[in-house]
């Protein structure tokens, strides 16, 4: 604590980001990053952005990246706000549209990013329970509240939820903002941005860290009604007014337009996810099903500590939360169909 | 106004940014940006980094990068703070290290953001008009204060301070934070960096988007003390743990290692600057001492409004400020000699 803070930067607890081992060689299945490189489009679009224009501000308004998220969801620009990755639009959603005067809802397993803005941003929460089946049950979220938010899938459960009760929640909770963080949807969900027409209360926010495979990018979007967008973006105007470069602009709209890339990766990685979690079923290990790029996984005679510990001394990166509940689960990224293959070969070394 | 905005959102009076034109072939004179394009080094870097490993989060310490922006000012890694452009930086250095117990002090004409970040964070602030030669006079700031923020060199007015009078305000001004934004600093001004260690109430912000030439890329540093450095980290790690991008990384670091480029390029920029300045004299401009790549100029017979759309209509667009004392000025960026031809010829057939 230093004199020259402002007295609330003591009380925050700040976010802890999945580890960035500089040690290279390393199986990499911590940080739910794709297993192989974005689609050849968008590194070439990036490759002829990086000329003399980036002396140039870029667009504040991003307006052909916008329109190419809109394209791809079918909504019109004004529906589409941008940020430097969805935790930036996180961050300025929690500012612009959730309220202090009744508890923020999230679930009690989640998005561990959520607790820091509800304090950073001066809101109270209050968590609610998963179900026994580490489900999130949408009709617990029904009572007051300053906003509601949860991921669908959930992280790090993988677990996923069907439109119709996200659909319930929206016909019961009219008065305050529902936030669906959609950054897993590419990988089997049913995205919310179909519900957008009807609830002018609902925000559905994506990211291009996951499916798109441009985590080191940054770009992160979302969606809603004209209203909730333009609240977003007052809040963008008093603290960045270019919040994405030239690079992120033309990177990122080359990714949206790659379908073909876009389709054959995602079948590719649900393919490989299939593939490891019977795998690990194999070994003895409970799965959850996993509508995302990573398995949550528990063994009933594995302290999951220790099978990280070990893991790591083999090279083999994997995340684990020391949380309760579930603190005997691992969470790990699906990886190329050779990494799956060599932790599997380090889980039964271990065993 | 929407019903599902935090209330305090209406009440926000968001930037607006220098305008950032669609149409081609404009002489853009309006945003001072560099008119030349960055260090091929820089572009290369860039170039090098747009492959696979954007799959991959960045480091969120950007710790190489600091390095390099260490090494470049004298300082130490633990001394510096990087963010989305020196926006966000400021951003978290209102929310980290300004109070609210008095008010923030800075210039009655200065950077327009330094109000809506006041506002945006809950602070109170008060301006210090400039002398009547438009120039910043420290001691005015000698009173009760949350904090102290000015630019040196100061924008819109071009005019720098020596180092004396900054560190006399330090030594009067030992409990609250004094942020100097250098955002213009390489045009031949005295960076505080050189006062860092004997002040740890100091912070200094500065930029790639000016001198660099790096505007589309969004990189701004801070540097100060270690704790002050801490504050900010701990900001920043409450908003986005990842607010750098690899291609930022990548090229940012090379561009602050191309030392004869930027040197050459400063020096380009100068030679412009007085080229342009004694024209504008000649032309019965009254201009204020600029240490920026931009001139504050005003014409005793032609009104700077006005002015400024008959430029626009032959394709020259400069900045004008509808605001008081400085509403008869133009701020000119200082452009390729070409271009400050092509200005000085339509101002030559306007008159």
């Amino acid at each position: 604590m230093s004199r020259f803070w402002n007295p609330e930067i003591a009380a925050l607890s700040p976010y802890v980001p999945g580890e960035q081992p500089k040690i290279a060689g390393l199986v990499k299945l911590n940080a739910n990053e794709l297993p192989w490189g974005p689609s050849p489009e968008a590194l070439k679009a990036m490759r002829v952005a990086c000329g003399d224009e980036l002396r140039l501000y870029p667009d504040p308004d991003s307006s052909e990246l916008r329109q190419a998220f809109a394209a791809q969801v079918g909504l019109a620009e004004s529906q589409v706000f941008l940020g430097n990755g969805s935790d930036e639009v996180l961050a300025h959603a929690f500012k612009a549209l959730l309220r202090a005067d009744a508890p923020v809802l999230f679930p009690d397993i989640t998005y561990s990013f959520y607790p820091v803005y509800s304090r950073f941003f001066g809101l109270t929460h209050e968590t609610v329970p998963l179900d026994e089946n580490f489900a999130i049950n949408l009709s617990d979220y029904q009572r007051a509240n300053g906003g509601i938010i949860f991921p669908n899938p959930n992280a790090p459960t993988g677990i996923g939820l069907p439109l119709a009760p996200i659909e319930e929640l929206l016909l019961a909770n009219t008065d305050t903002v529902v936030i669906v963080d959609e950054a897993y949807i590419d990988f089997g969900g049913s995205s919310a941005t179909a519900l957008i027409s009807r609830f002018p209360n609902l925000l559905v926010i994506q990211t291009l860290s996951k499916s798109r495979g441009l985590a080191g990018l940054r770009v992160g979007a979302a969606f809603g009604q004209q209203e909730l967008i333009e609240g977003l973006t007052r809040v963008k105007n008093s603290f960045n007014s270019y919040p994405l470069g030239r690079l992120s602009e033309a990177g990122a709209a080359a990714a949206l337009r790659d379908e073909a890339w876009f389709e054959g990766s995602c079948r590719r990685l649900i393919a490989n996810r299939d593939q490891l979690q019977a795998e690990l079923l194999q070994l003895g290990f409970r799965v959850l099903p996993s509508q995302t790029n990573f398995l949550f996984a528990t063994h009933p005679q594995q302290p999951a500590r220790a099978l990280q510990a070990q893991l790591r001394d083999k090279g083999i990166l994997v995340r684990h939360f020391e949380q309760p509940r579930i603190a005997e689960f691992l969470r790990i990224t699906i990886g190329t169909a050779e990494q799956c293959q060599q932790l599997v070969a380090a889980l039964r070394e271990i065993f």
